[in-house]
């Protein structure tokens, strides 16, 4: 494999493009025309407006400061100022923890490091190797566990090392929920009033002959919880209406562009092509045929949100409730309310801008099928997605490649193009390979029908880790080494996975080493020069912008997007717990990982970022899920090493830390996962009963009226129709509860009734 | 192996014992003086006294009807009789839905013994096998899957049976799970008032240096619950008072026989030893010193009654809350009380009589420790327990036993004692060995912690299935073959488990054939007999028995015991799920099984066993999880046994079962579980309704005044001490809140006074 040099020259290229980025960024960031670019956030919150006012006129677009560029690193102590209780204030609380994630790995892997260099390395370092034939061995090898002979009791210091490890990692997964429990608790606590608090989101009502679904659902709380429901929204089927909505704003966008396109050159009229993508086809004037078609979609929303509006149909059998107390919600969302589980589902409401509405309107039969297929496309896509990465690997490995296409023996031993090819491409191989799959995994996410885009984002993680597990941990691991030990591996049996995988590990040490120095150096510091947002928002400046709004629309501050970086991390976690035992020389990269991506990341939340949702933290139980999991699978590896590494009698002795490592887990899912998951009753009649003493007279019904209503009726362009909308709401809210006896001994005329009108105020005249 | 003779002189020989166990009950069942053996369930319910009113003296003991004999088998359509819904009245809905677990069985196993015999059977018979040498074979591999060639295409039958097999058991599972939820809905909705309805346990109340156990409960819940809250019960510890009570009956009983034995021999006044069981020591007589330690007992006992309820360290952390609604009830058990999720837990409260007292003074703190400790232990039990099965299990191979020890040749070379010790010994030694093993389990729960005897036996049977599953199925399969083919099996790999179990499945037929007529056939015509019950009662009956009091206490119906029935009818699923495809010709046997034991439990049932408690069949979601995991161990074995056979492609096309089944598992799980696990806040407002409307003026807090009190405290020996005892608790209920804050500022003194008494009448004194 590669030696110390070869890793040199890979450190030294990612170091180089690192410090470019980083460069790059520091000079960038200081132009007032990359502001709004690099702190979007600071303009989201109106505390800074565009730097147009002061300064010569090259000033506004260029800094001429010189003195500034030589400061080009004070960012860093910048960012790390801020203290957290501040950051929660700025940023949520969902920010702050993410931050502590990367805190986590340096708290683990800090002392994990200086002890593992300290014990292992001399011990592994001092071993005269007596049979170095039995696996490829590099001067790496010196240092990691296989320089030590078979069966050696050097190796006692090894498992010695893997208890301690595991006790130090486990005592700081334990403080660190214990912290962010309390954090989320004390968050949800001072959190003022929201209309999530008194809300729950009821789902499945079943369908009724005699009544709608808002008379249903109002009869149903109205009896069963009578003491403390206030009000109800169903919700509507507005998915068409949304789509009407979002081409009529893309239109509008064209027409823009176009009309600006005009004003520059008021010679020429411009023209479009009206076939596949404006690439062929008739040509019409532009401005007069996105104006045309805006006209029409204008009159189908309004045309379509009508029909939303009274047909009965566009009515889903859901519906957000909402209780006068929080007590109230509380009790309805942890209970169950039918004596048919599968019908009048509640849970928490989520936030109204964390509701993922598209979803709202599936019907709850197709849910389940719809997981079963996602559950086998997921399998299909984590296993046959490793083809293409196993050609990527063997790349790798320069000496097979030199030994099957011998005609590339001149280029490869040209020593710089070897380092590079070992060093640089399998990792950015793998990169871009990874850079398309959360997209797809979020929309099988969405496909699967869950309702928050915090709990989408989670599944991703999920889904985008054990994908990340399977096919770069494992996948490089087999793939690469497949090449070498064909006829060891050809047929793996279930118990020799461990050992097979375990054997594999000290000689992949270099490889990952190059893979975190690319995606976690070089990768965070190109997080930070956002090249993309960059470009698009200066193309967008220079084509679209015309007002002060317009260019607030063009910045794209970006969120942090749980479901593509969480499982990142979590894959230099599960390096660093596998590797720490094995190759101690690992440690100290991802150490530097953590250290520049907690700098880079905290920079970007304080500046940049603008989270979407705020989900109290919620994340965290898989954070913690998911390095035990990296532990447990370190700690399996390791027994399977030690087998075959002529010491099967330290499988009893290491076999109690996988046991011990689950019921630690299952200790904190008992002790701390309660307060991600539940609200407690104390907690909700605490904050009611505050409300009411400060607040006697609060109009709660008047405040949670319209909290729940789809944003695309919101959009502040038809206000007529909003008003129209709110009208009705208000109507349907004075709905009298019907002696429902009498409606169902004349089934019919009601149900013809309730099929024109869904509100069907008029059903209190049917009181006697 | 065995032939098709041998089975035929075990089976012979176990239909006779089965037919002399149906006699001998047949004969017994008619005396008038076993009367109260065979029928105390009808004396327990008053619906049938001592036969002694009636005939002549002799006819008191013996029947002397000679006809009723001829009809010695019509106890058989009687207990068939009895329609379903008179036997939940009758016997509860335990009982009944118990019953269907053996109705289930022949559900499963009738249309498939069925279709196996016109399908598989033919298939296997007619096969010519070529390589009779790869198996020992025997008549019985004739009409199993052995018979078939190595690879050939006929073991496609065999993989679409398996199919059939599994969609009709999965099928008729979910029928059944159907029918008994909705039984136990039915049963819960139309069940009359009973306390536990309106009660949650709580426990784990944090302590508090101001205010006693019973006070905190009260503000918490004043606080938490302000519209439903009625009353409390604490717990006292009352495990030494139990203990005392417990004495004192025992040399009562001991005191009673030596006055009868005195009474008849009036000359000589009994005499006992003081030392060790009453073997050694100094004589004294007998009825003086019963008499002194009675007396002795009956003081510590008022002494000790006392204590516990003065005394504030007798109080438990936990106590009985009471609603004023079920509705109130529901909610609370379902929902988390406080920020910390170790404390304030309510759950809810199981029936009195279901309650196991003991497990209510455990601080919650020494459960997770007991918990772990338990699981080793069970570990080790369940693993070490093997060795003496291994060596039974090789006395089933007479081929080895005859290597071996070549000097027994001459006896177990004649043809009927080989046949016996290859039809019966094997069958009954591990019959011995389990008969003992359901105490420790039953123990080992209790030693956990859980607090009421139907969940204590829920975990038992769980424990004693996976216990049957490793070592009466896998111990007998892998063992027994161990010593055949000890060079094939010495190591196993995790991969090749379910090809070594599964290639070993058609040889061991004969040995589960054996087990399944001792242990199914003779083993519960057995249990019809009632063996022990029946010398227990005579002897009672001579030495103890003066009054009809004593008679009736002498009774001993016992129960069904779920902790040792349930696994032991799972294991004969298991049997016939795994052979189903396998050996078809042992799916009769079970058949006759769950035909047999479904007559003589029913007639058990009606007659016999008196419920200890009702749990609403809270058990069947481990009966149908089990019946589950049965059928997916079978489907894996398969895929091991045809993967060997020469027929790998047909792993892929069975691996879908497993995963099928699981998905069917997960999809009732959550369709159906929740109708025993939760409680619907629907019907717990309509019975709410329900009852006020038709009882408006019911005072509920005298009923659930003194419902949890340990029924140490109810017996009604010691009437004085139990009206004390009431009158406190009325004092205590009359409490007032007290401003706790004034009392905080205080905390010294207010500490003392709440150690000196815990219920605190005082407390109201402090309000200013």
């Amino acid at each position: 494999m590669a030696t110390l040099g070869d890793i040199g020259v890979a450190a030294a290229i990612n170091i180089t493009s690192a410090f470019v980025f980083l460069v790059a960024f520091a000079i960038l960031r200081l132009q007032p025309f990359n502001d709004r670019v690099y702190f979007p956030k600071w303009y989201l919150k109106g505390l800074r407006s565009s730097p147009s006012s002061s300064g010569a006129f090259v000033g506004k677009f260029v800094n001429l400061d010189f003195k500034s560029y030589l400061r080009f690193l004070n960012w860093m102590p910048e960012a790390l100022k801020m203290p957290e209780l501040e950051l929660i204030d700025h940023a949520g609380l969902d920010s702050a923890v993410y931050l502590r994630i990367y805190l986590l790995g340096l708290k683990i892997f800090v002392p994990m490091t200086l002890l593992a260099w300290a014990v292992l390395v001399p011990v592994n370092w001092t071993n005269k190797s007596a049979d170095l034939g039995k696996f490829t061995h590099s001067d790496i090898d010196k240092l990691s566990i296989s320089n030590i002979s078979l069966g050696s009791h050097r190796f006692w210091a090894h498992i010695m090392m893997a208890y301690v490890f595991t006790f130090w990692t486990c005592y700081v997964l334990r403080k660190e929920y214990e912290t962010v429990a309390s954090m989320r608790l004390h968050f949800l606590a001072s959190e003022r009033r929201r209309p999530d608090q008194f809300t729950v989101l009821l789902r499945n009502v079943p369908p009724d002959p005699d009544e709608s679904v808002s008379e249903l659902v109002e009869h149903f709380f109205l009896v069963n919880h009578p003491d403390n429901y206030l009000t109800h929204q169903v919700v509507y089927n507005a998915n068409t209406l949304a789509k009407l909505v979002k081409e009529k704003k893309s239109k509008q966008n064209w027409l823009d562009y176009y009309q600006l396109k005009y004003s520059r050159n008021q010679l020429k009229r411009p023209l479009m092509k009206m076939g596949f993508l404006g690439l062929c086809g008739d040509q019409v004037d532009a401005i007069d045929f996105q104006t045309s078609e805006i006209e029409r979609l204008t009159k189908e929303i309004a045309v379509e949100r009508e029909r939303v509006i009274n047909d009965p149909d566009s009515i889903m059998p859901a519906a957000f409730v909402s209780f006068k107390t929080r007590w109230g919600a509380a009790v309805c969302a942890q209970t169950q309310q039918c004596r048919d589980p599968t019908t009048w589902l509640t849970e928490w409401a989520p936030e109204p801008r964390d509701i993922y509405w598209k979803n709202l309107a599936i019907p709850y039969v197709q849910l389940t099928i719809k997981r079963l297929i996602i559950a086998v496309v997921f399998f299909f896509l984590t296993f046959f997605f490793m083809i293409p990465i196993a050609f990527v690997q063997s790349l790798a490995n320069i000496e097979s490649i030199r030994k099957k296409v011998p005609f590339l023996k001149v280029i490869i031993d040209v020593s710089f193009i070897k380092a590079f090819i070992q060093g640089f491409l399998p990792g950015i191989a793998l990169k871009l390979f990874l850079i398309f799959l959360p997209t797809i995994l979020m929309i099988m996410s969405k496909f699967e029908g869950f309702i928050s885009i915090s709990f989408l984002e989670r599944r991703s993680a999920s889904r985008y880790y054990i994908f990340n597990f399977v096919n770069v941990f494992l996948g490089s691991i087999i793939a690469g080494s497949a090449f070498q030990q064909l006829n060891k591996f050809s047929k793996l049996s279930a118990n020799e996975i461990p050992k097979t995988i375990g054997v594999a590990i000290p000689m992949k040490a270099t490889f990952f080493i190059t893979y975190i120095m690319v995606d976690g150096w070089a990768g965070t510091a190109g997080e930070i020069l956002r090249l993309k947002p960059l470009i698009i928002y200066h193309l967008k400046n220079f084509f679209l912008v015309k007002t002060e709004k317009d260019r607030e629309e063009a910045m794209d501050p970006g969120s942090l997007g749980f479901n593509t970086g969480e499982p990142q991390i979590q894959l230099y976690f599960l390096l660093g717990l596998v590797y720490a035992v094995v190759t101690p020389l690992l440690l100290p990269f991802i150490l530097v990982f953590f250290a520049l991506a907690y700098v880079v990341f905290r920079h970007q939340i304080i500046n940049v970022y603008n989270q979407e949702y705020e989900s109290g933290a919620a994340f965290w139980p898989d954070v913690h899920g998911r390095v035990i999991t990296a532990l447990i699978i370190a700690q399996l590896l390791l027994i399977g090493l030690l087998s075959s590494l002529g010491l099967p009698q330290s499988t009893p002795v290491l076999i109690a830390l996988p046991v011990l490592t689950i019921s630690f887990h299952l200790f904190c899912k008992g002790r701390y996962e309660p307060a991600f998951v539940r609200y407690p009753l104390q907690e909700a009649m605490m904050k009611d009963t505050l409300e009411r003493a400060r607040e006697p007279n609060l109009n709660l019904k008047g405040y949670l009226q319209n909290a729940f209503i789809h944003p695309v009726f919101k959009s502040c362009d038809d206000d007529d129709g909003d008003e129209e909308f709110n009208e009705k709401w208000e109507k349907e809210s004075v709905l009298v509860p019907t002696k429902r006896q009498s409606r169902r001994n004349t089934p019919l005329p009601s149900k013809i009734s309730s099929n024109s009108s869904p509100s069907l105020p008029e059903v209190v005249q049917e009181d006697p």
